[in-house]
């Protein structure tokens, strides 16, 4: 099936996008890098300017996997606009995964400062992923301050607690004009499925596949995740019943 | 991988089992039979006598898919059994799925009966597939009897419900030495991944494809789905956490 | 509000049956007992014959609140006949409620020895309050050999987990003759709440007000509980809702 | 138990604060709000100055009602502080439920709009009841900015839908030095005995109650409901449990 997500006039093939965080080894992320297809992968800023990270930036050119650099740590728009602009020019990209969390106890993203940060960063030219809550309100505010993508979580960053409010992320997914990347709160392989389901155009995860038991294993499995969900998601459900309705008829059965 | 599910010594590769019950046309249901991968398919005995179900035998021939009969539309062990053994000398095989439900309202298995039959059944050298409610004493008693693979109900038939009782197929899952395969009430692509997430070996559907508004890709979702969550199941995931985790250390962030 | 549970002729108004398992003590057994407005208490035969079960009986005397002795320990029909036949001596009550477990691991109700110990005690003239599984059928099964109260668990025995499948209790309450008491699994006052809401009649509840830490408060939390879920069932809720609906119209406010 | 909501030094015996939105008759409402035993009842400003809400006014006075004006309808922190400072000079209370929302398809709060309306409102000496989303967050910063009770959303408005994210209430109400209310959302009792459960200071609910079948049936059913939960949170509830745990021990019955 060929249906690519579409940001910023690129084309996507992969609706999944991955994190790097959380890896224990280069090789290992490298590995499950590949295994999940992804074409999109975010970056921390403060990681990026290691001698490691050299490594893994050239990981990411030899496998065609576009880097999407992220403001991870960043308290402020004023921050977060900063860290932006380095983030712009080291990678050489205008793409950017804008996260202004409020404190490190909740990781939870600040409505106002992300409302600041985003308005500030689209002026400046940049194509903005934003990071947000579960709120449909801020949602669309974020959007139409154009944020190019909007990004709500499903749980708090690294709990794998899944999909908390299926309600909102529907109804976010439902209103959006642009496209929506679930992002965070991810476990397992069903909820990548579910947010595909509820609407979603993307899926972002990292701990939950860099922190697994068998992160080149888990990569796989969310990345079939991920295809089951969008396909699921267009082929029609059935209607949830109340009460059972046979798959066969029940007359004609064999007598006797 | 190579991680087949093995039922009475023979190895299956995909893990979904797909029901033929409820597709509107012969042709749609043999590309949605194809597009799922399966390499087993149920069939209700009552439908395999007409005309069209020549054709539906020849289909599966040709694609070397698996006939696994069932009686479906049996509300008591006598009739079960003979259904069974009419089965068995048209089909030419002793796989079973046996259905034995107490009323047309519920469609619900009807534990008495389906014991009395599954002793019966094996007595008569029967591989049985019984479908089960979600009762971990019935799946164990089931199992006790000789049942091959225990087969217990995400939610009652048709529903789309999905898996009402997760605590109660994973304990079922834990507990058994035969493979556990879901039946019933799945409705879209992440109930079959979770189903797989909570240690079942496989899943059955039939309306969820083909009842849903394109079948041919809903199948696929599903085959997709099956496989995420059988990666995912031996990945082992992340715990749930209570409160949040960066995936990314928070020091040594960019400064300014 | 005059609206009594009637069983077998006797009219109780309170609708919450406590349990007497999990006690400390029992002057702390006595007072959650008064604190929970209970007029009939379950207590296990094995427990009565001590010393410390005259002082109980005593005290369930004393304050008028009738004794419902149970099976519990019995793992099979002959078990349970011959328990119920010594309770009816000992305790002069030919009301009994019936537990047949299959085993110690899950204390889940054994379907098939249910079935054999309800018909034999009917036989036998017992008025029988049926332990069952959540399992709708069986329920109907229970009811048809003559069970005056069927009680279905909410999630194992001791785990405090609520009501694992409110889509099964509605249903088995919705399809009942006889009065429907959800039994075991219930752990906090909304767990009790929602038990009447899905149409239960009562609850049973014993650890959840003997092992919290405060007994006599948690008891008095279920007496509103209990009471308040059997008001709302009564009341006619609203409906759910997708979309937000204006508890005032939007028309008409003040303009400036 | 003498267990009274405080705020802004005004002791409340009741923790239901019910509105009067939604109900079809003066007299209806007025029993209705006497079953519910509220002490503090929301007033819609644009309803307060047509010559039924004198009546309205005059009914809360006879019962002795605390009245809480509201802001409902409004869409800016400039309509709310106006319609404000209408409501003081009408009702001759400085206390204020301040809803700001986003449009009229989701009725959801205004997260900036709020912060705004709440900076300036304290400023102007009102106790600010803010009804907010369930963004921990943005719970935070309107405790920050002197709201003296911050009430999220269980659901949107109307929907009945009960709590969606029960994470984030507990995550709210445990990080709150502020009463938090749960306003918006509830449907029947085991939702209103849920909110208590997870730590909440009290409910809100109108619709709930004026639109049920039989309002002061429901009305009565709330007032058990809260003091349920309420007594419930403080009780120590049961911990949750994988598995099974016999309330009384099994060893020692009665054997033969």
């Amino acid at each position: 099936m060929n249906d690519p997500l579409i940001i910023d006039g690129v084309s996507l093939s992969s609706r999944l996008i991955m994190g790097t965080g959380g890896a224990p080894s280069l090789a290992g992320l490298g590995e499950a890098l590949i295994a999940s297809g992804t074409e999109l992968t975010t970056v921390a800023m403060r990681r990026h300017h290691s001698g490691a990270d050299y490594s893994l930036f050239q990981l990411l050119t030899d496998h065609s996997i576009r880097i999407l650099p992220n403001t991870a740590g960043c308290f402020t728009a004023r921050e977060a606009v900063h860290t932006a602009e380095l983030a712009r020019e080291a990678v050489e990209t205008n793409w950017l995964k804008l996260e202004v969390v409020a404190d490190e106890d909740t990781l939870l993203p600040d409505a106002p400062e992300l409302l600041d940060a985003t308005e500030e960063l689209v002026r400046r030219g940049f194509v903005v992923f934003a990071y947000s809550n579960d709120d449909p309100v801020l949602a669309k505010r974020l959007e139409d301050l154009g944020a190019a993508v909007v990004m709500p979580l499903g749980a708090p960053i690294g709990t794998g607690l899944g999909i908390l409010n299926p309600h909102n992320i529907e109804l976010i997914a439902s209103r959006a004009a642009v496209p929506v990347v679930l992002d965070a709160g991810i476990g397992t392989a069903s909820d990548a499925a579910l947010a595909m389901e509820l609407g979603c155009d993307g899926v972002l995860l990292a701990s939950a596949v860099t922190r697994a038991q068998h992160p080149t294993q888990m990569a796989s499995a969310f990345r079939h995740a991920v295809t089951a969900g969008r396909l699921a998601s267009q082929a029609g459900r059935i209607p949830r019943r109340m009460h059972a309705q046979a798959s066969s008829a029940m007359d004609g059965r064999v007598g006797y």
